[in-house]
C-alpha cells in the first residue's frame, strides 16, 4: 500500500496545524466507534463561525472564489448542456441559479448542474490527502440553499467550512484503502459534507444531524471507473443533489440509522476495506482540513501537474521544438498511470486522464489550459506524434507531486528536469492574484468582466455580507 | 458461506425453466468479462414482448397487481407523508400521479414517492434467491414514465419484464457476497433494472443503454444498516429515481463508461467480494427471473414469513393462549437473526425486525398484519410479556423458507410445528384470489372498492391496454 498522505509534506502539517490549534492542546478525546456519527454530528451542530481562525476563514475564501470561478468555466460545457437538456422538463420552481447561465430551478437541480459545472474541467480545488474535491459537493448544496433561505455569509461561510471539514476528516479516515476499490472519493464522502453543510443551514437538532449522515451514507455516488467520460462531473452534482435531499428529509424526521458512519454494516465498513474512526473524531475544532486545500493550475487530474510544470519549464529553458526531440521519458509516483493512463486518448476528455497526452501538449503549445485539452489538440499530429515519443517509468520513489522527466534529444543531449512540488499544490500553492487571473479567464465570454470582478470581490468579502445568495446573483449570466 | 440459492429449492427452478425455455437450448453463450456490461445492454434493448412466454407474462401481472396494492397500502403512511412535505417546495410539473393520494409531481419525484410508498411496510414482492424486491424500483419508475409518455400495455409489460431481469441478474451476480457486506441489494441492483425498464420505454440505442447501466452504477442506494427506520423505504424509491435519471440522461448522450459493470473499477469488483458474470450474460431470453417472484402474507421481513405461519398454525390448532404458554423455541435459518433479530422493539417498524415480536403477537391475536407491527401492538404488555419468552436457536440445517417451532406449556405440554415451505414462498404461493384480498385490504381507506376493483382489473389486464397510464389514473385518491 502505498502512503499518499505523505504527499501533503511535513512542513504543511505544521504549517496548517499552527493556524488553527490553540497553543494548549486539550486532551485526547477518546472515540468508541460506537459514537462516531454522533460525535461528528455533535461537532457540526455546535460549530461557531467565531471558534474558526482568521487564517482558515481566509482560506475558505480562496476556496470559494476558485470555485465560482471553475462552476463560471464549466457552465457552457456540453455535458451541463445535456444534463441541463435532460432533466429540465422536471425541473421545479425557478428558485436558484444556474451560475454562468441564464436558467434558474429548484434547489435541489441547481445543486445537481452546478456540481456538475464546477469538475466538468477537472479544473476545481483538491484536498491532496485524499484526492477528494471538496467544494463541488458542499458549495453546489449551499450556495442553491441559500437562494432559498436567507443565510448570512458568516453563516455560510460557517457552514462551508464544516461541510468539507465532514467530508474530508470521513475520506481520511478511508483513504487510500476506499478509493483503492474503485470509489470516486469526491462523490462519496463529498454527499457526506453536503448533507453536514445543508443540515447547518437548516439549524437541524443533534439527532437530526444524525439523520442527515445516515441519509448521505445511503446515497454514495461515483465510481472510479466513470473517469474520463462525462459521468465523473456528475458525481459531485449527484452527492451535492443527494446531501441536500437527506438534510430536507432529516429536518422533517425522516428517520435513518444512529450508526450509520462506523455499524457493522455502515459506510465505513460496506465502502472501505481500512478504516481509522480517529480521523473523523479527534481534534474537532482543532485543525481545519480545508487548510489543505489546494487549487490547480491546469485543467486535469491533479498527477499530470508536476509533468505539465516540468515540460513547460524544459521548454522554455531549452526552447525546445517537438522535432528536435527523440524522446521523453518520465518517472512518476504509481497513481500517475492509475489514474492518467491512456496512451492513445481520442477525446479532448480522454486527454485529461492521459499523462503521454499532457507532456507532449505541454512541450508543443507551452500550455496546458482548456485549449489544449481540447478535441482538436488531442488529434493535432505533431502533438500525437511526440505523445507516440513519451514513455512512463513507475517509481515508488517518486511522490505525487513530483516527476523526473528526462528528454534525449535528436542531437544525443539529454536534458533533465526534477519537480519537487509542482505548481499549484501545497508547497507551491497559486498566490491570490493566481487564483484571481484564473477566475477572470474562466469567466471570459461568460459574464462580463465587470460582474466577474464583482463576483471575486464578494467571494473575498463573503463574510461580512448580509446574504449570500448576492454571490449567486452575481455569477449567474 | 451459506448457500441461499437453495431456498428456491429444485422443484421451482425446474419449473421455471419448464415455462421459459425453448426445447433445444442453444449453445452456451460465451461472455467474456469485458463484454458483460454491453451483452446486456443489447439483450434489453432486443427484447420484445412476443419473446415473453405467457406464463411469464402472467407472473410479471400478478407482481404489478401486488406492487400496486403495496403503494396504495404504504400511500397513508408517516415516511411516505414526510418525503412529501419535505420535498414538495422542489417538485417541477404535475406529470405523473402518487397513487394512493391526491397529488401530482413530476415523472422524477413520483418515481421516488412511490418507491417509498411501495416498500414503507415490508409487503412487497422478494425475489426469494436474492432477497430483492424487484417491483419498486422498476415499477415506481415506468409508471411515473408512462404518466408523460404515451406507453401502450404490452410495452409497459415488456420493460418491466426487461428491468426485473436485468436487476435480478446483476443481483444474482453478487449474492450473497454483496448482501453480506451490507448492501441493500434492493437498492444497489434495483437501479439497473429502474434504467433498464426506462431505458427500454425511452427508445435507447444499444450504446445509450450502455451508458444507462453505467449511470445506474454510479449511484447505488442503500445499507442494511438504515434497517429498521424510515430509510430502508427510501431506497427502493432513490433507486427508482436515480435509474431514472440515468435513462433520461443517456436518451441525451451523456456519456459514460463502456464497461461499468465488469471494469477493475466498476460495480461488480467494487460493491461485491465475488462476482460470476454468467448470472448476467447466459440464457438471456431463455429463462425470466420474474417466473421466481414471491408475494407476502404478512407485511415484515420475509426471514419471519416460516414463523408466523407456525405460530398462527399452532394458535389455531391448539387454540392456545399466552397465559398458558411457558416458553417459545425457534429453530431459525442463520439469516432470521441478523436480519429480524431486535429483542425489544421499540416502535411498530422495530417490530418488522423482530421475530420475537412476531412470534408473540402471532400467538396473542392469531395475525400478522399491518396493525400487529403498530406502535401499540409492539407495547402491549400481553404481548411484550410473551415475546420476553421466545428464545431463538440458528440452525443451519434449516432452510430460509422453515423454521421448527416448540411451544411449552406451563402444565409441561410441548407442542412442535415444522414448517417446510412458508406460506408466500415459491413453493407455497398466494392464488390470484389471495393476491385480490390483499390488495383489496390495502386499498381499504384509500380508493373506493369500485375503484380498487377496477385499477385490479387493469392489472391483469395490462397487455391489452392502449395506455399504461390508465393505471396510474385508477389508482390514485
Amino acid at each position: 500500500m502505498i502512503d499518499r498522505r505523505r504527499f501533503i509534506g511535513a512542513s504543511v502539517l505544521a504549517g496548517s496545524s499552527a493556524l488553527a490549534a490553540p497553543p494548549d492542546p486539550p486532551a485526547k478525546i477518546l472515540a468508541p466507534p460506537k459514537d462516531v456519527t454522533r460525535i461528528l454530528a455533535s461537532y457540526i451542530v455546535g460549530g461557531q463561525l467565531a471558534d474558526i481562525p482568521a487564517p482558515v476563514r481566509k482560506e475558505a475564501s480562496r476556496t470559494l472564489l476558485n470555485w465560482v470561478g471553475c462552476v463560471l468555466g464549466g457552465s457552457q460545457n456540453e455535458a451541463v448542456g445535456i444534463a441541463i437538456s435532460a432533466l429540465s422538463p422536471f425541473f421545479g420552481p425557478a428558485q436558484a441559479s444556474l451560475l454562468g447561465r441564464k436558467e434558474r430551478t429548484d434547489v435541489l437541480n441547481a445543486a445537481l448542474i452546478n456540481g456538475i459545472s464546477s469538475h466538468v474541467l477537472d479544473f476545481d480545488d483538491t484536498h491532496l490527502r485524499t484526492v477528494l474535491h471538496p467544494a463541488g459537493p458542499v458549495l453546489s448544496a449551499i450556495l442553491a440553499l441559500a437562494e432559498y433561505q436567507p443565510v448570512s455569509g458568516g453563516d455560510f461561510l460557517n457552514a462551508m467550512v464544516l461541510g468539507v471539514e465532514t467530508e474530508c476528516r470521513i475520506g481520511n479516515a478511508v483513504y487510500p484503502a476506499h478509493y483503492d476499490v474503485g470509489w470516486h472519493i469526491t462523490g462519496t464522502a463529498g454527499v457526506f459534507g453536503a448533507a453536514a453543510a445543508c443540515g447547518k443551514l437548516l439549524g437541524l437538532s443533534e439527532q437530526q444531524m444524525v439523520w442527515a449522515l445516515s441519509l448521505a451514507a445511503a446515497q454514495p455516488v461515483g465510481l472510479r471507473e466513470m473517469f474520463g467520460t462525462m459521468t465523473k462531473s456528475f458525481h459531485p452534482g449527484r452527492a451535492a443533489h443527494n446531501g441536500l435531499t437527506a438534510a430536507f428529509l432529516a429536518a422533517k424526521n425522516f428517520t435513518s440509522s444512529d450508526h450509520a458512519i462506523e455499524a457493522k454494516s455502515g459506510w465505513a465498513n460496506v465502502l472501505s476495506t481500512q478504516r481509522d474512526y480517529a480521523e473523523i473524531t479527534e481534534k474537532l475544532g482543532r485543525t481545519y482540513e480545508i487548510s489543505l486545500n489546494s487549487y490547480k493550475p491546469f485543467p486535469c487530474g491533479i498527477v499530470m501537474h508536476p509533468t505539465i510544470d516540468g515540460c513547460i519549464q524544459l521548454r522554455r529553458q531549452y526552447q525546445l521544438t517537438p522535432d528536435q526531440i527523440d524522446r521523453v521519458e518520465l518517472r512518476v509516483h504509481p497513481l500517475v498511470l492509475e489514474l492518467t493512463g491512456k496512451k492513445t486518448p481520442q477525446t479532448g476528455l480522454e486527454g485529461k486522464f492521459s499523462v503521454y497526452h499532457a507532456a507532449a501538449i505541454a512541450i508543443v503549445e507551452d500550455a496546458a489550459g482548456e485549449q489544449q485539452f481540447s478535441d482538436m489538440a488531442v488529434r493535432n499530429p505533431v502533438v500525437t506524434a511526440l505523445r507516440d515519443r513519451v514513455s512512463t517509468v513507475v517509481d515508488p520513489a517518486i511522490k505525487e507531486d513530483q516527476v523526473r522527466i528526462a528528454i534525449t534529444l535528436k542531437d544525443g543531449r539529454r536534458l533533465e528536469k526534477f519537480i519537487e512540488h509542482a505548481v499549484g499544490s501545497v508547497d507551491a500553492p497559486m498566490s491570490d492574484q493566481d487564483l484571481e487571473a484564473k477566475f477572470a479567464a474562466q469567466a471570459e465570454g461568460v459574464l462580463p468582466a465587470t460582474q466577474a470582478r464583482r463576483a471575486m470581490d464578494l467571494c473575498w468579502n463573503l463574510e461580512t455580507l448580509p446574504d449570500a445568495a448576492a454571490l449567486a446573483e452575481a455569477a449567474s449570466a
